[in-house]
């Protein structure tokens, strides 16, 4: 099942608004016959991979997945029906699907009489999958607050200096997890003062997105061991542009700003009693608490676009809003030696007054990154906060 | 030479004002012969214990020593006289002893037909000693500044409250450093709002200071695997508790602050131009650009005091003396995975406007502790900063 999790760590980035899954198939004695992950959405999924290159090997033996096997026809068929039609005898899973509309794949299997194991590697299997899991189960995109800072936690210095605080191997990293979503969010703030243009780079190799929120740490490619062809080209992947959102509460976006320019699609997020001619796809949203827009509502709104994950780019003001209102999924705090003692801090005002409501969290990973260090942490379930 | 420098690193935090030093000896024929470390000021040298481990296999044999033999007779006897009388006919040094008493061992070897040879893993060897080296070429004490923050930078809460911010195994780990400087160094300011004791603990276990400083992360123990009885009995080490200092430029130091207590003699730095009747042992300096207390000349004084290193304890003000004054050898920052958002910043002001003034440091370690992890840093040298 390790196995089964690093090849759908694999599919990162590329499977929106699909799940990451990755299968391996056991012949009948025991060796490995087949191996496969989902690479993008319409493509075929990892059993179907796995089972064809196992062929007639898998009459008999197991499949490990990632992901309970899907019951439905969607672009592909049922999973769960080639898994009976390849002879497969037991199939072990890791995690449950919560979509309502895909599950029933373990049940189909049993009631056919195949052996179905649940739960092996679910902690491993939850993480490589965390943005489509909260995607699925509490119906909002995920989201990733991302911050450049010193180690005294300053994102500018005095005079408003920023560039730059952290190495190129580090924005370069940022890039990465850019392109690897599906919207980048930002500020109206940094709108205003950056003109920033959030599209991601182009890809710089294939092996772009391997490693990125496994946990795992493993290296540019590590390559199948196996010399089997584990999933599809990847150059017929259809990777969308990620979507660029701006958190533009009273519509101060300026016609001419460079996020409203081609490269990309953009929604400006506005407050619904705000009028605006402003010639932009918007996207109407209640305030929380009678101030700036209500988070959640934008999460379940994107979420409604197909958007599994958003990337935070925005300023201390905004990062502080998605801590306060519980909504940075992910925190990615990228770190550079060095010191500023003033300046703007990186997180704005999250809604703390005293230590015992600080915001916990626990440190996923801890890596150094060119002469920085990458922190990566998940906020810890905190009784009486909002989520 | 790297088990050398291993072995110095075991006389961490107790051979002050001495450096530390390892030694290995290896017979004609190649084979370790005798192994040793400077535990304490007064024991016997490095050279001197693995010397006599060796005994007669040291004739003809060779000495890697961490730091050039002393030449001098102090409360022990040269250690070039040593290395003679045992017939020892090559001796390699990591660092040159820069210290104009006790240098000299290497001419007087190579003038009796010893075969010296000098800068073999200097790198490796300047770190373990760093304090001490400090201490030899700039007539300074070696100053280390430590703090706990927030991921994001905050020291305390928005009502000041801050315990605790960081983890007990943090907490431990800040009082093996303590317990292993000269000095305990805290400002006026944290005095007068916490009263600490400014004390270390006693120290749990006798493996207490291993790994500390090394850049090796060695862990508790790894021991001797030589079965070699490699230093004296540390028991009989004269450990002095670390002196506390207050900078205290006004002299408001209560008389009643625990800092005064009988656990440990304490220093009131003190503004040569205030008069103050507070019954304490004080240190007239002179003001920097007068303001605050020159902490050059406060490290000067402590350094003719034998105060080889000193371990900054205070708020981020008088952290920000010591970085603006370029005094800062050494960060230490444990962070801990949790947002503020507001709140004390862990670095107070340091005299830096805009970006390209930012004090850059490089990452040593990048160390888990409990769940905090631990970072430390040396500043880089940068034109025309002050130093």
């Amino acid at each position: 099942m390790a196995r089964a999790v690093e090849l759908a760590g694999r599919g990162h980035g590329t499977t929106s608004p699909n799940p990451v899954v990755g299968c391996v198939v056991l012949d009948a004695g025991g060796a490995v016959a087949g191996e496969g992950f989902h690479v993008y959405a319409g493509g075929p999924h990892a059993e179907v991979v796995a089972l064809a290159q196992a062929g007639e090997r898998a009459r008999g033996g197991t499949a490990y997945v990632t992901l309970e096997p899907c019951d439905h026809t969607g672009r592909t068929g049922p999973c769960s029906r080639a898994l009976l039609d390849a002879g497969i005898a037991r199939v072990v899973v890791a995690v449950a699907d919560p979509s309502p509309k895909a599950a029933g794949g373990a049940a189909r299997l049993r009631a056919t009489g195949v052996a179905v194991t649940m739960g092996v590697l679910t902690g491993a299997a939850e993480r490589v999958n965390e943005e489509w899991l909260t995607y699925a189960r509490l119906g909002r995109s995920h989201a990733t607050w991302k911050f450049a800072a010193t180690l005294d936690g300053r994102s500018a210095a005095q005079d408003g200096t920023s560039q730059w605080i952290t190495s190129p191997e580090a924005r370069a990293d940022v890039h990465r997890w850019r392109a690897g979503s599906d919207a980048i969010v930002a500020g109206i703030g940094t709108v205003l003062s950056d003109d920033p243009r959030l599209t991601a780079r182009p890809a710089v190799d294939t092996g772009l997105n391997t490693g990125l929120n496994t946990g795992l740490n493993t290296g540019p490619d590590t390559g199948p061991d196996t010399g089997l062809n584990i999933g599809p080209d990847t150059g017929s992947a259809d990777v969308r542009a990620p979507l660029r959102v701006v958190i533009d509460t009273e519509a101060r976006t300026p016609p001419g700003a460079r996020v409203l320019d081609d490269d990309a699609p953009t929604l400006i997020a506005i407050a619904e009693d705000v009028t605006t001619d402003l010639k932009a796809d918007l996207l109407r949203l209640p305030r929380h608490d009678g101030g700036g827009l209500d988070l959640h509502a934008l999460l379940r709104e994107l979420a409604a676009r197909e958007v599994v994950s958003v990337f935070l780019e925005g300023g201390p003001t905004l990062a502080g809003a998605f801590i306060r209102q519980g909504l940075a999924d992910r925190v990615i705090a990228y770190l550079a030696p060095a010191l500023l003692g003033s300046g703007r801090a990186a997180l704005g005002a999250a809604g703390v007054e005293t230590i015992g409501r600080m915001h916990r969290l626990t440190f996923d990973e801890i890596s150094p990154i060119g002469p920085d260090v990458r922190l990566i942490a998940r906020p810890i379930a905190q009784p009486g906060r909002e989520q």
